[in-house]
């Protein structure tokens, strides 16, 4: 099971529908998340990383802070093939108290109608503190960044179909990239290696294709990352989520030209 | 509230930040869906047509079948002015039964590990019935329904950071288009308003601005739609369940040109 498949396409040229031939699709799976053997999440993403994605859903949703919170994350090792790729167990150490109860925010908030002053937006706010790292980066490199990013996407190439998303040290470094069906997968999975190897981000700049959202910057907030960059557009609420954590955001950052939304006091 | 806001940036034109200038983004905000004053989902949306995405939800989400289960949607009418805008409430007839279980079937599914067996794939999966509609439609008019829908798309002019889904008729013409930062909110507002208008999409094309996903192709299929067209790539998903459940999937749709992955007995 790799990240691409071999599927037959029929080719409009405009004029005719040619005969079948070979091309290739991203893959989309779903991967079942489990924590002390309790199902947690079920999210369609492309096969390849899972451990990183495992352990980047935790920490992004606050379900655990310490990399000594984890004792092992492994594949499924009893049923059949497609649930042994598809279903991901994470150990935790004993101690740690998980809030399985927090994960249910959204469904099932017992309120009825009368509750409606319960601010729709606290519910899926994670209220994690501001950054404070005040570095500064230069702007050329920051605008070039999704070149650097590009070459580092191969089944993007393949398939025109992923999302990827990667790490940059301040100066302009790639450290870890990762290609995904969903984007939030491609950021999970960057923010979760990152974690397993036990490497600080409080100094790194995320690098999205896509746009970027209210959950991709409270992704980012999680695991403290000052530099948020977007190859398309960022939307209203992540603006506002910038400003208030102290973020910086830029988008539509496009190799020799790019916007600041917040944070423009990094950008040198 | 509108689709859009505004927004100070400082644009970098690769020399130079220069000074704060005013500049047009996507709104995202969270909407709360509630059923008989149960909350039972918070989606981040673009603001605007709320009933249309609030009864898309249910029923591509097989929690409503019938026009005739929904009684009332309405905006929140108690709290605050964020509260008012961001929670709609679906009211049902009496008589109709909610299997609100199946809403959390992506969490807690109470298995131990030693349960790996049950497939992750039948937990997402709704096993709708497959379509039986096979009108032709002609491949031409097909490859050039995005320019269709592009005229349709106010906000992304403004902004370019939203996704866009249209319904069009087997002879092309666009009869509803949607925008939202979310692309699964945009396909459920276009099938809600026309579920909610009594329209029937048996013999309707279901084009998105993006990928097809396997829950696009899912919520297509909850609707009925037999054809479905996208912009960009579509995953090995989407392609295996438009195989499955008969339905035709045309991908890089542009203009001139496109790729038939199943159905193509109905791409003349």
């Amino acid at each position: 099971m790799g990240e691409s498949k071999s599927i037959e396409i029929q080719r409009w040229n405009g004029d005719t529908l040619n005969p079948a031939e070979t091309d290739t699709v991203a893959t989309e799976e779903p991967l079942e998340i489990r924590v002390r053997g309790r199902s947690i999440a079920i999210t369609m993403r492309t096969p390849g990383h899972d451990e990183d994605l495992a352990a980047g859903f935790l920490v992004t949703e606050n379900i655990i802070q310490n990399r000594r919170d984890i004792s092992e994350i492994a594949h499924c090792r009893e049923g059949e093939a497609a649930q042994l790729r598809n279903t991901m167990n994470v150990f935790l150490t004993p101690d740690v108290e998980v809030d399985f109860g927090q994960l249910t925010r959204h469904f099932f908030a017992s309120s009825s109608c009368g509750l409606c002053g319960k601010a729709s937006i606290d519910s899926v706010h994670q209220h994690f503190p501001p950054v404070v790292n005040q570095s500064e980066v230069n702007a050329k490199m920051l605008a070039a960044l999704p070149d650097k990013l590009r070459v580092a996407q191969p089944t993007f190439d393949q398939t025109g179909g992923l999302h990827a998303a990667g790490l940059f040290s301040m100066e302009g470094f790639l450290t870890v990239s990762r290609e995904d069906v969903g984007r939030h997968n491609a950021v999970d999975k960057v923010i979760g290696n990152a974690f397993l190897d036990r490497v600080d981000l409080s100094q790194s700049i995320l690098l999205v294709s896509g746009r970027a959202s209210f959950e991709i910057m409270q992704k980012s907030l999680a695991a403290r990352i000052p530099i948020v960059a977007a190859v398309s557009a960022p939307s209203s609420l992540a603006v506002e989520f910038a400003q208030d954590s102290g973020q910086t955001l830029a988008g539509f950052v496009r190799g020799k030209t790019m916007n600041v939304y917040a944070g423009a006091q990094r950008v040198q």
